[in-house]
């Protein structure tokens, strides 16, 4: 791989889902993976698995396949998922307490470090991992001291704006943002806003086709 | 467009969230934009907005660019989703509730018709729109009845195959997954699997580039 080559986001997401069902295939006991069988079970073309591969100098033995852990091993060094990050939450409703309880979090190296609400009668009740509710106005002081890497934000849409500024200026240098609005990229953050109904015009589309048809 | 042709998922993401944007820029009194300006608002090359567009007949006029509700017209139609899917889901705790709470889904035209559990002490129970948590046995009768066409499942992980089985066996013919693991695809079911970690990996990919910088 070339250093300081910018990889494209689509072909970011495809590893990052090579990867988890390389972790499935591990975990049952599967050593060696073809690209075809890799490429079937995410629903991508073969040529496109082996080109991503190849591209960062891994290359499958014909009639063999790729060694799942080394591929495991290699894809994490390129995401730079193989050390454990920093998170922390704003608004803690229950998409928030869902997410912090969600088992892939952890699975996959991302810690909740702390969790901030508006709501002063949520302040200081228990989460899971010995997490407590924090309010907003600890949230600068909070971020920086543990260093936090990434902020989730999943407050009523009204807040998110002002509570991604909010992470912004207290250090925070990466945003998802599950609230139903699109949150504005600043030059020293970036965003991912992640929309839960994009998947369903997805499969709307694949419906209304199949429907077509008969 | 080729009648029959199939697009790529990629591009329908894409479509996807031209559409949010442009929905977007609507409610902002905006009646024309740039493939410049909507290329930089999704953080996707211009050339690619242009190519994706021009794919469906819609082309923009150099220096004045695409009437918005033209357009979002268009992008409804090939999707599918110029109307109302109804929806049902499968394990109502938290991450189940928020869903069903989360202003996205009826704003862009899914319906929540039924909600089931598992558990015993949750039937009966009031939920928002009208609907009440229901024993999975009714999961076959509700779907035929109301004509459901796609199944959300937020149940823990070890039950999340059974029930895509028991959804596929009821009739419903796409699924979106949000429970930690791969449910496998039936031939006459479309699964997605949602993974909120995915762009978390994107995220680390982005943080561990700049911090290589410093």
């Amino acid at each position: 791989m070339i250093k300081g080559y910018r990889i494209p986001d689509a072909t970011l997401e495809r590893l990052a889902i090579y990867l988890r069902i390389l972790e499935e295939l591990e975990e049952n006991g599967e050593n060696v993976v073809s690209s075809m069988r890799l490429a079937s079970i995410c629903k991508i073309n073969p040529a496109q698995v082996r080109k991503d591969l190849s591209y960062f100098g891994e290359f499958g033995v014909r009639g063999y396949g790729y060694e799942v852990d080394r591929l495991i091993n290699t894809i994490k060094r390129i995401l730079g998922t193989d050390r454990e990050w920093k998170l922390c939450i704003v608004g803690i409703g229950n998409l928030g307490t869902a997410l912090i309880r969600h088992g892939n979090f952890i699975k996959r190296g991302y810690r909740f470090m702390a969790a901030f609400d508006s709501d002063p009668s949520k302040h200081g009740k228990d989460l899971p991992y010995g997490l407590k509710i924090q309010p907003v106005s600890e949230m600068e002081s909070t971020i920086k001291e543990l260093r936090i890497e990434i902020g989730l934000i999943t407050t009523p849409p009204s807040e998110a704006q002002k509570v991604a500024d909010q992470l912004v200026h207290s250090g925070i240098r990466a945003i998802i943002n599950f609230s139903p609005i699109q949150v504005r990229q600043k030059k020293e953050c970036i965003v991912e806003n992640v929309d839960f109904t994009v998947k369903l015009d997805n499969l709307a589309y694949h419906l209304s086709n199949i429907n077509d048809k008969r």
